[in-house]
């Protein structure tokens, strides 16, 4: 039995995002990023196939060297520049009634006063299509961008709850229901009984309130994570209300997805309350000859050194000055051994090195087929326990038109993908309410402050 | 001889801005502040009308409270709820062509290096047309959400030194001018060599850099400033390219303009470097007795206690525990004494009183007149060296449709006001340039990090 999938259009207010090298294709609008005109026909393009979000990636700063240097970096606009990707929602949001509105904001950016009052006004601007995807900053060129060194990564976990705790007390609690009363006749705006300070003291943050928003449709915005470290799993568990995946096979996903669902039960929330997101990008073809044809088209089209800059400047090594033979599993850092695990069921028996990770990296999530092949896949994805798709674009808007013209028809036809938006805000549409349920940790605030 | 006027609509994305208790006329839709269309069909109106900007005030909390409770601020809605202005700011420069926008950000709001990505990410987006209204934080309130005391007066100043000396060096310096290359044939999307760490080292901020952003349009946007005390009128001096005033009386504010100037000359500025900005309201009539009457059924409207804790919350204390014939002089508190001149220019030789301090508050600013009175007045204000109006509203959007219909054909008239848009970004409109000029401060961050 398929159900419809969620199908998130991943992409970054930047030059080059996922798909290193591909702004230089003649027809794509990428390098556009700075122009309003790109962001939005593109929601629009979007909303007409029915996507269910646009999704923005986000980073603090630069990723770690690579030989020694930032010059990879800034010579393929390898996420730089990057804009802030929250200020050009309300644009999209007045173009659009249905989009979901998901982009990234790393804890280290912004005070959770003020973040919350900002996705508070956001909320409000889009009817409830806000998501927030909560991350931790990795680069120590984004600390620094922000006067500190690198946190630890179990600390960074443990500054991400604090952040959410404050940020929930805002959302959930600061505001009874109905303390908005606009009521001309008396002069009475607001119901003082019913607004509250939340006087927020904790290791990192003392936070007096109220906030400064009335509640928006959804409150707190649907709350998107992506780590997959155990710190990252955990926090998934106990606060996302979708994650995403990076899972190399199905069958990967599969476990990944069991071992946090294990722990979304241990947090007493239950499976329906986290979707899994899974990243993948699309080369469709008319026939699998021409998918393949294509596919090996895009193979020379990437940029693979940017590729790896990427990949090892995301896990803080400089690969530069490794040689490409050398075995991934000398590398003593973090991030690289659950790394391995993926290559190893590429590469087979034999051990992995640099040079299959470059490979790898750049193919990774990539389905080449017909649509009905990749329709195909998709179920194979979602018998894995897949909720949704994060779609990686080769060109924007090429990769979206294509996949809504030719693979969207099909999907429609498979029950995998729905044949028309629910009216709502986006959780009222991913989940059937407006509002968290009452098994996230969230919901402990309502009415707490009076 | 006459010049245009800088004109710009002065609104806060709140329920109560200035003119408390007008949310209750029948006709307004500031009460509709959480949806964009209100602020979209309001900025397509100012544009129609050809104002040159839209200028949004803000706060980071609650003012003081008034007899020892936030209530009136709640029910009033007095600047609560408060949304975060600059994330509606790209729905607007979608929708409009020449309107300048400006926004109000304190140093106690957001990290110098988030902030100044959020305005490049803006300014870019609206073809060069952000300016930005520099606030240090007054509110003990909002000093409290964001973990900390009120920062005494002099300090703030000191503060906002350092917060701007991050913003230039990453606006100004940190991409030198043809970094961006975008050179699809070569695969270099930028030069290395031109993009630059700031590596600043402050009181405050430690922030390494790069600038996230390429150079937009003005790079630095537009500087606003208001501050009356000794340290603000400094800080205009030395940093502002226009400065808002709230002057009683025309031969106040020309005082006040010779004062500021003094300093800015003392700065090796030039005197056309730092335009003036009256806050002004107007009632029109088609004869004088409709004005005259039309100003006393506002005076009925104005919620009065609501106008007396904003202006003593925004000084700091709760006048609720004084009583109402009690003698200003009495106070001593800081911000007062300047109050005091304007309010003995008004009451004569008797010593004013807090109930003289109330109605002098709701009216002040106010021209009441056909459209030529309103012209003749504003010549006056000219004639003191005003170089534009920061007009305030009584309903939105009709405040703005009023002026724009009867008394805009009047000031073009008389060439008080421009007759079309000038093409470019909002400095080009204002100084006749893109970009901030030598004499400015932040120009010496230009090359300063090759």
């Amino acid at each position: 039995m398929t159900r419809p999938l969620i199908i998130s259009a991943f992409v970054m207010n930047t030059a080059s995002h996922i798909l290193q090298g591909l702004w230089r294709q003649p027809e794509g609008r990428q390098i556009e990023f700075n122009s309003l005109d790109l962001w939005v026909d593109l929601a629009v393009d979007l909303e007409k196939h029915l996507f269910d979000m646009i999704f923005f990636a986000d980073v603090a700063g630069l990723y770690e060297e690579f030989e020694g240097t930032h010059r990879v970096h800034i010579e393929t606009g390898l996420q730089i520049p990057s804009n802030d990707p929250s200020v050009i929602l309300s644009a999209l949001a007045y173009n659009t009634e249905h989009l979901g509105l998901a982009f990234t904001s790393n804890i280290l950016q912004e005070h959770p006063f003020n973040f919350a009052r900002k996705v508070s006004t956001l909320d409000h601007a889009s009817q409830g299509r806000i998501a927030w995807n909560i991350v931790t900053n990795l680069q120590r060129n984004g600390a620094r961008n922000f006067g500190q060194e690198l946190t630890e990564h179990d600390a960074r976990y443990a500054w991400a709850h604090e952040y959410v705790d404050v940020a929930y007390k805002l959302w959930e609690g600061s505001w009874d229901e109905g303390a908005i009363l606009r009521d001309r006749e008396s002069g009475i705006h607001a119901d003082f009984e019913k607004v509250h300070a939340i006087n927020h003291k904790g290791e990192r943050y003392e936070v007096e309130g109220p906030h400064l928003v009335a509640p928006s449709p959804q409150r707190t915005p649907v709350l998107f994570q992506a780590g997959s470290s155990d710190a990252g799993r955990s926090f998934a568990a106990a606060h996302a209300e979708a994650q995403f995946l990076g899972a190399p096979t199905p069958e990967l996903a599969a476990s990944s997805i069991g071992s946090v669902r294990d722990l979304l039960l241990q947090n007493g929330r239950r499976p329906e309350d986290l979707k899994f997101i899974q990243g993948l990008s699309f080369v469709i073809g008319s026939t699998e000859e021409e998918a393949v044809r294509k596919s090996r088209e895009l193979d020379d089209a990437i940029d693979h050194r940017a590729m790896l800059a990427h990949l090892t400047g995301a896990m803080g090594v400089d690969p530069g000055r490794h040689a490409p033979d050398e075995p991934l599993s000398e590398w003593k850092i973090e991030g690289v051994q659950s790394l391995l695990e993926g290559i190893r069921a590429a590469t087979g028996s034999r051990e992995p090195t640099i040079r299959d990770l470059i490979l790898l990296t750049s193919r990774s999530g990539r389905v080449a087929g017909t649509p009905e092949q990749i329709a195909d896949e998709l179920e194979r994805w979602q018998a894995a326990g897949i909720d949704g798709i994060n779609l990686i674009n080769a060109t924007i808007p090429g990769t979206y038109l294509e996949f809504g013209e030719h693979v969207m028809p099909v999907l429609r036809d498979r029950g995998l993908a729905k044949k028309a938006y629910t009216p709502g805000t986006l959780r009222q549409k991913i989940f059937g309410r407006d509002r968290l349920p009452h098994t996230h940790p969230a919901a402990a605030y309502r009415n707490a402050f009076r």
